[in-house]
């Protein structure tokens, strides 16, 4: 599906429920169309990308925000202003690296997993990995490349959501990037 | 996914982007999926027909509705309750039929295709079929069976969308519903 030029930057402010349902059936299909977990994962942090670099043209739009001027002020407004926007919470930035080019984010609570229970013979599915994507994706278009993986997951038995986040190289501006 | 028993009704309110990117991730899939529009269009409402079985409980807990007296009074409380609960939006009821056992909803922007084009290799796709669904499924769960569809698509050129519902009959209590 392509983009509209003319939409307009109008905010719905909506629960997050039929998101997470939505959400659900898209992992569930995903599932009956691919024949194993690291497949499904693979094609959920694919659509992500794809999310990331349409999304990232809302979120400057919408969130006035410039240039961060380093990898700490990009992890900052990631959890405070990205995640508050498009999920509704503000997860914690840990566990920096001493050469800080490495952190965390903590979600206390993940809004796509609400209604979820991971089955027993899926238990290699990482379930949010869209959001792996959409990270890389968005950042991307701001010219940084970043490797993102989730490191725990409630719902595979841990006590919070970590997502880990390394830099990994700015990215030369005139180079192109689209769709994979 | 099997739903968890012990989730809160904790609400995260979002900006409805990432969902409306997400939904048309979903869609894109089933159009690789299925062969036709036509039978994308029927499992978009089966999907959302599951959905709404379940965000029943989580709306009638979230809202305290009791049960509606006439389908007028469910007509209202899904266009400025539900609508406005996960989507942001309240469209307006109108057109009843003479016999007060059809309305429409008439939706002057619809998050769902905010960034949306249909190609032309999909004339026929009901792109927003899985809103029926949920509508259908929901009802269904408070003992109303209803007929839910588009009758107006601004993704095909209409001026406005327009979801038409028109009551069947009411559901004995004692008969179990379930996953279609």
């Amino acid at each position: 599906m392509s983009r509209q030029s003319n939409r307009t930057t109008d905010s719905k402010k909506m629960n997050s429920e039929l998101f997470t349902l939505t959400y659900g059936a898209l992992v569930t299909q995903l599932c009956k169309d691919y024949e194993n977990d690291e497949e499904v994962n693979k094609q959920l942090d694919k659509m992500g990308y794809n999310i990331g670099v349409r999304l990232i043209e809302d979120f400057l739009a919408r969130s006035s925000i410039g240039r961060c001027q380093d990898f700490r002020e990009t992890a900052d407004v990631i959890a405070k202003v990205a995640f508050k926007m498009y999920l509704g919470i503000t997860p914690s930035v840990t566990n920096w690296s001493p050469a800080g080019d490495e952190f965390s984010l903590i979600l206390e609570s993940n809004p796509l997993v609400d209604f979820v229970e991971l089955p027993d013979n899926h238990s290699t599915l990482i379930y949010s990995n869209l959001l792996c994507g959409v990270l890389r994706g968005a950042l991307e278009m701001v010219q940084m490349a970043v490797d993102v993986k989730f490191a725990q997951d409630t719902l595979r038995g841990d006590s919070v959501t970590e997502i880990r986040m390394k830099f990994i190289k700015r990215i030369e501006e005139n180079l192109p990037a689209g769709d994979e």
